[in-house]
């Protein structure tokens, strides 16, 4: 089975989840800027989740750049990456309406921690169809990256009930990591 | 005539209607998880539908990965099926706005019987147009899982006037058939 | 330049004008059958204007197999003709929110008449790319369908003030003429 | 790498940005004509935000049928002005509810500026990538266009304040010189 409807469906979806969230935008009431104070944390939340839906684009794109193929089970993992990802816009709304106030920090963090495990099932069924001697298989090696960020999100839920600003925080720091695109797939790509 | 544009806008179709549910998820008015919990049925309701759409958009996948052409009948007949799968948002809203009573579960079933009707229209115009010794034939000879899922969508909806919660769960015992992916034409392209 | 991102950017702005147009379809406030008759004139709209986008969908898909080039010229009448596409939405809506009354029956007309200007635009631009002995310019020498259709929206934008039923049938009879994939270019791809 | 889903992705951003403003064309009350008169400045602002996504769609698809590989930065730098186009429609929604007043005005004009500023980054950043002698870098040897556009950008907005109407007026004069498709880069192509 060819990856590229994989691809164009997953691009779609991608692309109309980073779209909607600019939805919970709502013009004020006011013509003035200072009209626009209220809407600041939605901005800010707004921006965060829009860099890490981009952050997800850009490592499936890589993923997709070194698997040659696809099963039924990639394609439902796939999905479940998709799935979580949707959920993100209602909890980017949550947490900025909020003010970055403790539960909504906590749910925050829990639906990227359940995007973060989703990739990486992902990433293994894409690996167990490759092969070990694949690009993949070598570029996955070390997954330190993988549960560094992972026990980022589960201590910034822990530490949302305390201090919430703190958490918030700590996962744009995870994000960080995953900016920089994944230089262990380009390197075994090359 | 090439069935690209046919896979790319379906696939576009099919991305905004999976994504467009979680819109209806309206955030809360509180800031605490208590405040959730009215939306615990939409968030059902959305997950199942989630699925319901993947599945589709997985057959319509593996059905066009078997097709080499289409024609002007092939694509009102794809253009009928999105049109009943846009309606699900609407149904799957009702039914978890109204915590999954009789005649919104009867409509959800309605509409998931005219999408598997209007599939299995879309699969018999591409049968048609490949011919008897196609992949695909092959591929459909037997139609039980087809006939087996229709008769569990229509009891599903006379079951939903009297015990709606079972009728519901029906829907998704019918969903577990086709979360399986076509295994008939993955056969049969091999 | 090639006419894929064309056909992409057209197929997406298609695939969510058609989809978001059941947003419109707001759930009743009751569980019961009898809610959603208010909905009826809008359900009914919502299901003609999925055929007229899918009318387009269509004719797009035939111009672009018959088509080889794109220049400035041709994106730009093919962005005018997305743009009157997009506000099919709005007056769909506001035909079916007003049960088909004068004055949205006639502005329904008028974007319809401007939509089909807009396509005759672009095909006049395709075929002057094309050049005489081109597959296009073949297949539009009978510009009958056309200049009927044209007809029959400027009778129906002035029938909407007397008898606006009658106008939006004649809408649909256009529309019928349409359905059917355009022939004239199939058989010159022959 | 290969540009196809950067280009896919994009489509699918700009696709929907361009479609959603719509959306904030809520249908009036009544039913007459007159009734759709306090709308008159929001279909302005759409129409010409509608003209300025398809002014970037066009650039993109020039730029880009230019550049051959892409890299991190590139990916990067392409989200960054997706970033900022899917805040114009806030911007147009705002400018369009307060009838162009000036600090609506103002913000419209920056979002605008930073756009084109996000436009050059990402052209720089193709042009490092491809090379002194490609085409990119010999079509883009000046930047009049892009260097008197932003003073434009940048005027308007100091006059915002002033003379809002004008300012708006201004922008749309900068729009002239980017509706004519890049020549530079056609030229450079043939």
């Amino acid at each position: 089975m060819t990856k590229g409807r994989l691809e164009a469906f997953s691009d779609g979806v991608l692309a109309i989840i980073i779209t909607i969230m600019v939805l919970e935008l709502r013009i004020p009431e006011g013509e003035n800027f200072s009209d626009l104070k209220p809407l600041a944390f939605k901005f800010l939340s707004y921006l965060f989740s829009f860099i890490y839906i981009g952050i997800y684009w850009n490592n499936h794109h890589h993923l997709f750049q070194a698997v040659k193929h696809v099963n039924g089970k990639v394609l439902w993992a796939n999905l479940h990456l998709l799935f979580w990802l949707s959920i993100l816009p209602f909890a980017t709304s949550w947490l900025g309406e909020n003010h970055f106030t403790k539960n909504p920090a906590a749910l925050y963090g829990f639906i990227l921690l359940m995007c973060a495990l989703a990739f990486n099932i992902l990433q293994k069924f894409c690996l167990d169809l490759e092969g070990k001697d694949s690009v993949i298989a070598k570029a996955l090696q070390s997954t330190l990256k993988e549960k560094l960020s992972a026990l980022i999100y589960v201590s910034g839920i822990v530490l949302s009930f305390f201090l919430p600003l703190i958490a918030v925080g700590m996962y744009y720091v995870a994000a960080i990591f995953w900016v920089i695109p994944d230089l262990r797939i380009e390197k075994n790509l090359k």
